[in-house]
Order: structure tokens, then C-alpha cells, then sequence
């Protein structure tokens, strides 16, 4: 059976926040900006353009307000936040962000070693968050990390997962993102869990967050897009990690799976060499060479001259 | 749908032939049969152990006959030669390889490049190659190179594809290789090639050979054993590469294709702790990195310790 690929596949670019992270290298202002914007332009309609941390837990993203004041909106795009308490929504809605983006982890261990709080208590703040935002024209979406598995538990409950869910949606919160904190989802694993969450939420408000910290992050994004998932976020360049996997790839690689898309065609509405162009700079923005793959060999349809040698056989 | 993964999928390892042709550094004899005894060791049943070509067209498997010599023959397990030519064919039968295989182009451009003749000449030269082996207990694998697409001539006709697959059939050639040589292939073009060539070939009579070189190798696989192949070819660390994708990765990586296998629950013989161990080796007997994941991430079951801080929370 040929599946049926007739949806568009909808990428939210994450390469801003997500991918910029753990960079050592500092990123200009400017340069966040330039980047946002060019993303803009080659046609994403969803980019995680920054988050409102304490500056001293992540240094590399402390210019989330002049990011958010200096970047052109392109009209229909929506520029999402991560915010990680009140006080973060707080900026996050005075910069005008369109979107809040809140994370707990599905495993109690990881949520205490990233937020550094029990899940009880993610949960109070997000209901703070909610109550506060509710004044506001902005959307919520609650993004459950560690969704496949913790590199500390190791297998999370499903049912976990799908209760965590319901109590985001009791909340108010509207979109859900399942995240493969680090890239530890099968593609079985993903078409099972993917079909009950969307018995749950819309495929419009669900978004696939999957690293390549194995290998499997495109198997793993068709997988899911084959059990009805549409949305997908990915990072320039594959940009980002995991620290626990030093080495290892982080986000799957947006132009890598544009790229997927675009040979089995499924649409995205986003224009790949523009992409490749902007990956192609990364490297001197950041200092070291990244892991997307069709950056570096090109797309089918940029073909090489044979060699000259040939003529003469 | 769940698919059904109750067959088990067959690795044929390819590095010390595939993965090794390209390396700048030369592996020294014993190196190669260390590596090709400790592959038969982890579990394969059929590994690539090298090639009966010119030394000169390629040196660093000069060595094909001493490496044949040395190793130490796992009963059932069958040692595969590649060879160019009937000359090849002589050597690797005196060296009592198991099976030859032979190996031409769909794409008329790409064999010109790869083997200096047209395809007709390559075709003339395997019925030669057939007549000699008919009388030896050997077998015969006919790869077809380019068959998802070629950095020459883009895209190939499938019909083509079909017609080398009876070409090699009316010659005696038992064994088909389906090669995507510079990784073009797509998972939706995959699934209906492979049903094609099952209309002709028994499964256990396939294999799928598939470069990662634009991040779709076990997206790939993962289509191709859905529309029923059972046979992969991988390298170690995925070894190996593209002259005309330099930077990009090579082979699929064989024990990031043995995770999947594992996570999904395919079986496939093969102990994957023994080829962790031998992959995090290769970079100290190669001297740079490899693209491989699982070696560098470690596995889903591999946990870390918590960061001590939690239990102060």
C-alpha cells in the first residue's frame, strides 16, 4: 500500500531557540535577527524564535527582547516563545510573541534535572501562566519532553504521556508537542503513540519533536506523519544536541527533511535552496561544521558534470 | 497499520570491502582480518571481506588474496568478493570467496565513470564471468549501481532497472543488488521498485544497498523491508562514502541500522554491544570520526546518572 501523501507537512523552524542553545559560540543580536528573518522569508509559517530564561541558565538566548523588537513579522507567521515560568510570560507577551511554548517532562527525573522542579509543580506554574495569559491575544502550547523515552528512566509509561496531555488541555493549553528530548523514539513506538494522542488533540495543534540523536529522526517523522501527525519542528542544519549524547546529532535537520519531503512529495511550502543557502553559512556563524547531510551533497537535481575521461573510452 | 516485523532482516557487512575502498589511510592486512573475524564473531552471515580489482585502480584493497588467506572462516557464514572483471573472478575463486559479486550501472554515464566500459561491454563481460564460475562452487550476486538515480544523468528509468534484473537472471547470475550508490533514493520510489524486482526475485535472493548521503538510509530500509526485502547491506560506523558528495556520509551505518532493529523488533542475529565495541574503535584505525550515531549516543538502554543537584531539590 502507497501511503498517501496529499497533506502538506507543516515545519516549525527551531533553529533559534532550540538550535542556538547549547551554542559556545555567542550569537549576535543581529544576527538572530538576520536569521529569523530569512527564515521568514523562505517560507516557514511557525519559528521558535527565542525564550525568556534566566540569562544565567542560558546565555546564549538573554536577548530574547531585542530578538522579538528587532525582527520583521511577516504577516501569517507565528513567532513562538519558550518560556519557562510566569515571569517569562510575562516578557515573552510584552515582546509581542505570538505563541507561548511551556515544557514539563514526562519523566519526574528529567524534569527535576531540567526545571528543576517536580512535575506537581511545573504544573501549578502552568496554571499560573495560563490564568495570566488569558488576558492576552496569545496561544499556548504545552510541549511534554522526554515523550519517548529519558536517558535516566529510560521508558516512559505511555499512558503517562496521554495523561499529561489531558491535564494540559484542562489547563487551557491547546497545542501539544510530544518531544524526543533525546532521540530515543522508534518509528513503531511513534505510529502508536502519535494515534492515541490524536484521539485526544487535533492534528492541527499537534506538533512531532524529534532529534537524530540515533538515526531515526526522519524515519521517525514519517512514521508519524503516516498515523496523521502534520507538524513537525526542525532545526537548520540539524543544529542543537543533547548533552547527554556528546557527539551526537541534536533537532533533525530542517533542510533535510524538506528535502524528504519534497522527493516523496509531500508539500511544505517552503523554498529548499534558500534553505541550503542559509545552512551553507551556518558553519562560519558558528564555528564547526554541522551533521545535515544534503547541505553538504546537494539535492538529487544538482547533478555534477562526469568526468572528462569518459569521452575518450 | 502496524507493520509486521516478524521476519528478520539479514545484515551483509560491507566494510572491509565497500567501507574501506576509499579510505586515504592505508589498513594494514592483519587489521583487516581482525575486523572481518570479529564481524563474524558479532553475528553477521554474510560479510564483504574485499575485492579481486587492480591495485592500481584501487590500492587500498590491494591485499584481496592474503586477507581471503587469513581469515578465519565462520562455518555458514558466506565471504563475499566484488570483482571487475573475469581475471577478478579467477583470483577471488583461487581465494575460495563464496560468492563473486559482479557489478554494473543502470545508468549508461555512471558506468563509463566507475567501470571504463559501456554497459553492453559490462554485460559481455559477466556472461564470460558466468561460463568460468559454472564450474566452481560459487555463488553469483549482480549489483546494480545507480538504480535510484545518478549524479550524472538524474533520474532512472525503472523499466531500465527491471531489464538488467532479467539481463542478470538470463545470464545465471542468482543474487540482485539494488544500489542507491550516491544515496537519491526516496522511501515512496523504494517501496515500488522493490515490489517490482519481488514480481521476479525471491527475497532471499535481494539485497538493498543504501548510502545515507542525503540522511534517508534507514527511512529507506524501513520502506524496502515493508514491501517485503529482507537482505541490507551496511558498513560498520557507516564507512565508506561518495567522490561526488565529499563531506557527506557513506554506507548506512550498520549498527545504527541494528538499533532500529532492536527498538522496532526485528531481529537480525547480530549482537550489538560487539559492534559498539569494534565501531568506537575504527576512528583510532582511521584516523577521523565516522557518521555512525549509536556509537557515539550509546543505546536507549544505556542510562546516565542523574546530575546530583536533583536531590537537593
Amino acid at each position: 500500500m502507497i501511503a498517501d501523501y496529499s497533506d502538506a507537512l507543516i515545519v516549525q523552524e527551531v533553529s533559534p531557540r532550540d538550535g542556538l542553545q547549547i551554542e559556545p559560540t555567542w550569537v549576535e543580536t543581529l544576527d538572530k535577527i538576520a536569521l529569523i528573518d530569512q527564515l521568514s522569508l523562505a517560507g516557514f509559517s511557525r519559528i521558535e524564535a527565542g525564550s525568556f530564561v534566566s540569562p544565567k541558565a542560558i546565555p546564549a538566548l538573554r536577548d530574547g527582547e531585542q530578538v522579538f523588537q528587532g525582527i520583521t513579522r511577516k504577516p501569517g507567521v507565528i513567532y513562538v516563545a519558550l518560556i519557562p515560568n510566569l515571569k517569562g510570560a510575562q516578557r515573552a507577551i510584552e515582546s509581542r510573541a505570538d505563541e507561548l511554548n511551556l515544557v514539563m517532562s514526562a519523566s519526574q527525573t528529567h524534569n527535576l534535572a531540567n526545571m528543576r522542579m517536580r512535575c506537581e509543580a511545573s504544573l501549578a506554574a502552568f496554571a499560573d501562566i495560563t490564568r495570566f495569559a488569558a488576558d492576552y491575544p496569545v496561544r499556548l502550547n504545552g510541549s511534554i519532553a522526554t515523550t519517548f523515552g529519558c536517558p535516566f528512566e529510560g521508558k516512559i509509561d505511555e499512558d503517562r504521556v496521554v495523561q499529561i496531555v489531558e491535564a494540559y488541555q484542562a489547563l487551557g493549553i491547546q497545542g501539544i508537542s510530544l518531544a524526543d528530548t533525546t532521540g530515543m523514539a522508534n518509528p513503531r513506538q511513534v505510529e502508536r503513540l502519535v494515534k492515541r494522542v490524536l484521539e485526544r488533540v487535533s492534528a492541527s495543534d499537534l506538533t512531532l519533536h524529534f532529534h537524530n540523536t540515533r538515526g531515526l529522526g526522519l524515519c521517525n517523522v514519517l512514521a508519524a506523519y503516516e498515523a496523521g501527525a502534520r507538524r513537525f519542528d526542525a532545526a537548520l542544519g540539524g543544529l542543537g544536541g543533547c548533552p547527554f549524547a556528546p557527539g551526537a546529532s541534536g533537532n533533525i535537520c530542517t533542510e533535510d527533511l524538506v528535502n524528504l519531503c519534497e522527493e516523496v512529495g509531500i508539500s511544505t511550502g517552503i523554498n529548499l535552496p534558500h534553505l541550503l543557502e542559509m545552512s551553507r553559512r551556518l558553519p562560519a556563524l558558528l564555528g564547526h561544521e554541522l551533521p545535515g547531510q544534503v547541505a553538504k551533497a546537494g539535492r538529487n537535481c544538482d547533478l555534477h558534470p562526469p568526468p572528462a575521461y569518459i569521452a575518450t573510452l
